[in-house]
């Protein structure tokens, strides 16, 4: 009966190649788990259910006896099947009956929505710290090279002339062997990460992630089902015997680590461990997806060599996004992994978009490999290093914790203990003053006493003045508290 | 013991909500469908898995208990647990140890990535029939109107002057009530179509599609784990109480649709049937997402109005692409939604990526409303309509069959059933000659005599050229049958 052809319901099975009870088990069960059949409320019959399905009445008994046995429905004497309590999601995770969104969080972008005029939340270079004047010298420029930009599709990897460029740029810099096959030009970092939980993360993999880390890959390997496993950074790298031992007992399908200018903290993970974490990699056959978007904005000397340089074996992917620093309008990144992965990339970005536009590529590639953007970069350290000491100044005054970043955007501060974080929040954007709550931060969405400031968006003279009032309201609190 | 704190697998619990004994089998179950425990292989014992993952021997007793209910193991009398055949993916869908990639097909993109003399396999536009020698104005306008265009990142909804405008221009085409807050910019339809999947289709739910159908669609659905039930296109629409039944039969999410100069196959949903499936979408509450490219491109009169126009409850998400005839180079879409699809395509967006480029968006707005434009639509229209003829033209002398499309790039064409499409396709790539097989575009991989052959980017001359040779090519093979 389960290959009755003339069910309409087994015009399923033509397309998917899961047995027939499977499928009206998950039917089932994702009615349970959306809510629409709720605790201990009776489940159609078994006839009525196989005549709405268009199935044989056994292929429902069957489907109901794996529910029970797997305990998503219970019987009771006589009268039939029963939905367990626990099933289904809790009411408040539930979504409009329309919609039913896989994707959680997203608390970091509703506190990048809020206007405000002491903007320390958002981890973005000041638009009046570019060289915009110049931009649109390089912009004639592309189309007097290349007339038909615009009438163009960008390829799926990327500009050739692109890759080729970086693939220079990384052997020169940092002695990557690279070939530009094994280079894919994205949309911003964000697609890049999107892209690999995609390719590498199914539900229920453990994925190892710092603690504290970048709060919008956390939701992106939530939202593939993954299970997270953190681990610490301190100011001296991770305790690599912890590190082991996570990878030992997870069996994580990756690394998820931001080792240089660390994102929120500011630390950067030192050489000596940058080389065994790839030996731990191997050993354990976990991919290190290493995130380096601060790498140049170095204020004294220049942080080591990225995790990628050091391995031989394929398992590093290395995300190097370039929207931080050179042109944030173009949104441009690069990722460079080896062909197994790249491979699985392509195929699944061939069906999110169809590549990033060429235009981009193009004022990327000539404005990046200029003169004039190697020297803005020198002025750029400079002026950002004196907004960093200039935080730093304010904050003093406070009586805060916080370790120097060396480079970056970033102050992950710690408060005094007596001062809510929540009410901070709530009462500085009254003040219009944002910042980040720790807790966002972190997997385990601890960390109650952090924030983190970017001194990368205000100008010097803004920046005191907010800094000057968030102590004031702090200081406020806490003698209300 | 399920919650000994203690253990390094019950680490998971603190963050995910389920039973530790569901974890474990989802754990054995995930491996299996890898392939890394293979069909009749013993699984680990009892107390061996206890160990490896730190729980309970009870915990993964009772794991192996519900994985034998499902069937996905047997058990063989005293010796153990062993793999049930089938319940691992086949052995050519399994991936490299190291990726497992969601996502399946891609046919389509393998295709296009022939480089051929004779391209009629990309629905794109020839870029020779843009006016790029004009884009260079618009893009400097651009850089005087906004100096800091590329140093500003975009927002994740699109920028609101562009979509202040397009709402205009949609209500004023086709009488949308759309404010600005109920369309999305993203970088061309294939982002949207994604961003949609995402938000609404959930692992077996139903969706709708035409048959054939746009195949990375297809792709994209079946990425998420929809069934995909198919409905019938002809030139006179759908069978209306077909649409019915399905809707009431399979309870589908979403019915995906191109009603107007469909792709592959040219056809235009008449008016009559736009008011009633909007009707049928109310009432079984299944969102239309009708995607949109084609409509400028009409060769008679103007196409109906959008199924969207006809809808006051929600229930159709709009998706225009301008990438097709305005500058693929900027990959621009717009996609129009009521709130509450909205606020979750946001969500799912802001994970995804930072949002179409600002300097794309600027460009596009410049030059979509400028007179320019408007002119140059007129031409285009009329060389895509001698581009049809020439092929039409070329077509009639085979004897094939095909309806003549009103509008869009592309030709439905049957070939005579005794050549065979696979070994045609072969043959046309050595000769530097590529189209689509009907089967690509179709969900149920049937429509074994039908090829798409796209009109749109190869010259007049060209076309003939390569037209010449692919008719004779196919009657040689007709002839060795």
């Amino acid at each position: 009966m389960e290959n009755d052809n003339s069910s309409a319901f087994s015009a399923f099975s033509a397309v998917q190649a899961d047995k027939l009870y499977e499928q009206v088990y998950d039917y089932v069960q994702e009615r349970i788990r959306r809510g629409e059949w709720r605790a201990d409320e009776k489940l159609p019959s078994v006839r009525k259910l196989a005549a709405e399905l268009q199935v044989h009445r056994l292929t429902v008994f069957k489907a109901y006896q794996l529910l029970k046995a797997s305990q998503a429905v219970y019987v009771k004497d006589k009268s039939g099947y029963y939905v367990s309590p626990g099933s289904s999601l809790p009411a408040e995770t539930r979504d409009d009956p329309i919609v039913l969104a896989s994707v959680q969080g997203g608390s970091l972008s509703e506190i990048h929505q809020v206007q405000a005029d002491y903007q320390y939340s958002k981890a973005l270079l000041d638009p009046n710290l570019l060289p915009n004047h110049y931009f649109s010298e390089y912009v004639k420029k592309v189309f007097d090279l290349y007339p038909k930009v615009l009438g163009t599709y960008g390829s799926i990897q990327g500009d050739m002339e692109l890759r080729e460029a970086l693939c220079g740029y990384l052997a020169d810099q940092y002695h990557f062997h690279l070939s530009a096959d094994e280079l894919l030009i994205t949309s911003g970092s964000q697609e890049a990460i999107d892209l690999l939980a995609r390719v590498l993360v199914k539900p229920r993999d453990a994925v190892l992630m710092e603690r504290p880390t970048y709060s919008p890959a956390i939701d992106v390997f939530r939202g593939r089902g993954a299970n997270i496993v953190p681990i610490e950074i301190s100011e001296s790298g991770y305790r690599l015997d912890e590190v082991e031992r996570l990878m030992q007992s997870y069996k994580p399908r990756l690394f998820y680590l931001n080792p240089t200018f660390h994102n929120p903290t500011g630390y950067t993970i030192p050489a000596e461990q940058r080389k065994r974490l790839v030996e731990l990699a191997q050993q354990y056959q976990c991919l290190l997806i290493e995130d380096d978007p601060y790498r140049d904005i170095y204020f004294g000397k220049k942080p080591p060599l990225p995790l990628f340089a050091y391995d031989t074996e394929g398992w590093t992917i290395y995300i190097r996004s370039f929207s931080k620093y050179v042109a944030p309008g173009l949104s441009i990144a690069a990722t460079a992994c080896r062909p197994p992965v790249m491979k699985h990339i392509l195929k699944a970005r061939s069906l999110s978009n169809s590549g990033t536009p060429l235009l981009n590529q193009k004022i990327f590639l000539h404005y990046f490999f200029s003169q004039r953007m190697q020297q803005h970069l020198e002025k750029l350290r400079i002026a950002l290093a004196i907004r960093r000491d200039i935080m730093e100044e304010e904050l003093a005054a406070a009586g805060w914790e916080w370790s120097s970043p060396e480079g970056g955007f970033n102050l992950w501060v710690k408060l005094p203990e007596t001062v809510s974080i929540d009410r901070l929040l709530v009462e500085s954007v009254k003040q219009s003053i944002t910042f980040v709550p720790g807790s966002i931060c972190d997997p385990l969405k601890s960390f109650s006493s952090w924030i983190r400031l970017s001194y990368s968006y205000l100008n010097e003279q803004q920046s005191r003045e907010g800094l000057k009032r968030f102590v004031g309201l702090c200081r406020m609190l806490e003698r209300w508290e």
